[in-house]
């Protein structure tokens, strides 16, 4: 019999009929003698009411004041669940983050656990009940309510699974697991049955957005097995398992690459024959930034003659005008480079531990895009990734053509 | 310069055009240089639509979690109100049942205070600032959140009046005052200035429904003078104090009577002729009260001869047709007595600490009644009290010449 940590978002208890098909979900396992502590957000859409109720009081409230505010929205879930197992048969018991004891800093509104007390979990499992946890949220030490930000809950429930060394944190969400590519543009793409906490840091980071980074980071830390679910009743599958990466793992075995991100809605800024001189990257990057416009990718080249450099960067589509202008003011300020934009691009990475021990990734990766006609505009590289920038049209060709070279495509 | 405690309700804070409002108001107070703790209900309605949630999930939910659910109502609009007070640059923190330190017993869904930690919020105090609590909740010696039971934001905000020895207990309410009778009803009705808690508990009970009956007991108990009035902007007045009754203030000066309470909807049963032995009234008031039907006014007077009894009560109307069956097979069962119904009738209570010391209360009222041909039907009496129950319809007539007769009526 193990102990499972089971996080169910917004969307999954976003209705009273969803609240009942978790509490049957939950129930189910609690029947096979397994202890489960649930962690849930909010209803979907209460935390953006509860926040325009804010708005139009004051339009920046207190921080202390918004999580004061915002957390009720748990608080409601966590009520309705527990009487939904009740109402099984079930015996349930609901904690807020404060009387669960997930203490955390003083950083209201994207507040860091700093100790979580298992006690009243523990006993009340002991005494066959189910916990029900509210996520996203804490308590200082002066017993000031803290949120620890959007997507939170996902950080609270591997936060539950490693106080409580839990055998398993499962989140549950709207898709089956992590695939090796967009199954929406790439009709071959697999389920993952297993990645890395590294692989899934990329992949996350790069739009594959099921699972907050900071739970991913945390479960990589304290090594708590993680798996990424289906929360419909009708796709219950064994989803995705996220392991803590080791040596180990990286063996001959492992594929070459695990998925394929692909992020569109990009911009790409080029400063031609700009002066190779320090701090000439910071002097065009520091307006860019003042202007909370965030830059994605970057590379810089020295040009042939060693005198002037190229210099690129990403930023995503909405902030391109505003970019450009600010780009275009530096360059009339050093009084040297030349501009060049682009904002239909899109950026395909390709990720896997496997291509740590491979030199011939890239080599695979460019060779494919080309027979495909498919320029590159910029290329960015990690230690198990690497990314290309390309004009946006080719963005759902560049991803099939790749997951059918890598091998990634599924047998029929 | 004064400390108040200043309750509003749920209508008071229905919206947030009316959290402003709210906040206006109690940032004068501060602008004046008094220190003010505000105590909140939920926004009107929200209360209700979390029990129709939980309603949907179980039929009889744990209490626990009922409270855990309802509770998140006020803790929403302290959260606002104080934006909106530092939208006003008043700085204000807002404080949850469980954080100001409201320790109640273990009831949940009507909770007893037992006691209230005040540091936090008189260091707030100290240091400038509004304190915001959310009412009607607490929490448990073992930290889970209770409620107090509707209308327990009253009772919340005179405990913390009495435990911070506040000059004063202000109760923002939808009318100006407690009237000598119902305006709708009584044109000539008088806002008092004054009345005692006495008066004001038999006002209470009789349908003058301003203030929760706790709380006005918790203001006799520990002596906090305690003000209602009307929360709304174009009606800004003294209200009505009520002051805790003590011998001195029962003088001469004292008006016969304070108030005329009147209650409709009522039902009478009399059982004539019932065998007068021990036991009698427990054997038909049992199954009534076994039913779950409240009972009122009970009058008994011994017949006669001496063998029998005659025996009425009142119940609401709508427990009429129940009471009456119960009644009718009590009867089959004792094997005598005669049974007389009628369900439309009304009381009609004049209250006043004034009639202790005036023995001729009783009869100016029924002298009143039978001028205006008026039959009494039933009559009870307490030290500061008299009902009389009259048929229904005579119910505005007997309101407005009583109102005539004991000199209630405000002059033009």
């Amino acid at each position: 019999m193990a102990l499972y940590v089971q996080k169910f978002g917004g969307t999954s208890v976003g209705s009273v009929e969803r609240i009942k098909k978790v509490a049957e979900r939950v129930g189910r396992f609690r029947k096979e003698g397994h202890d489960v502590v649930v962690v849930l957000s909010a209803m979907s859409g209460e935390t953006n009411r509860l926040l325009a109720l804010a708005e139009e009081i004051h339009k920046t409230p207190s921080p202390r004041e918004l999580d004061m505010l915002i957390s009720t929205g748990e608080q409601v879930t966590i009520a309705l669940l527990a009487m939904a197992m009740e109402q099984q048969g079930i015996p349930a018991t609901s904690y807020t983050g404060a009387q669960v004891g997930i203490v955390t800093d003083k950083s209201y509104n994207k507040a860091r656990i700093k100790k979580i007390d298992t006690e009243s979990v523990s006993s009340d499992l002991k005494a066959g009940r189910v916990v029900v946890v509210a996520g996203f949220q804490g308590v200082d030490e002066e017993g000031n309510i803290t949120t620890l930000g959007r997507g939170g809950s996902d950080t609270t429930a591997v936060a539950l699974a490693a106080a409580l060394k839990a055998d398993e944190c499962q989140i549950y969400t709207d898709v089956d697991g992590v695939y090796t590519a967009d199954p929406r543009i790439c009709s071959k793409a697999n389920r993952l049955e297993k990645i890395t906490v590294e692989e899934m840091l990329e992949l996350a980071s790069l739009g594959s957005k099921i699972l907050q980074i900071r739970a991913v980071e945390f479960a990589g830390k304290y090594q708590v097995p993680l798996r990424v679910l289906s929360s419909f009743e009708d796709n219950e599958g064994p989803g995705t398992l996220i392991v803590a990466d080791s040596e180990e793992q990286n063996s001959m075995e492992d594929p070459l690459i695990s998925g394929i991100a692909h992020h569109t809605n990009e911009a790409k800024i080029t400063i031609l024959g700009a002066p190779d001189i320090p701090g000439v990257a910071a002097k065009i990057l520091g307006p860019i930034s003042d202007a909370n416009i965030e830059v994605d990718m970057i590379v810089q080249n020295v040009s042939p003659n060693g005198e002037s450099t190229d210099f690129s960067f990403t930023v995503g589509r909405g902030d391109y005008t505003k970019a450009y202008s600010l780009v275009e003011e530096c360059v009339a300020e050093m009084g040297a480079g030349r501009i060049l934009g682009d904002n239909a691009m899109a950026k395909v990475s390709l990720v896997g531990v496997g291509m740590r021990s491979h030199a011939g990734v890239a080599s695979l990766m460019f060779k494919t895009l080309a027979e495909n006609s498919i320029n590159i505009r910029m290329v960015s590289t990690s230690e198990i990734k690497i990314s290309v920038v390309i004009d946006e049209k080719f963005t759902e060709l560049a991803v099939r053509t790749l997951h059918s070279a890598f091998g990634l495509d599924k047998s029929e």
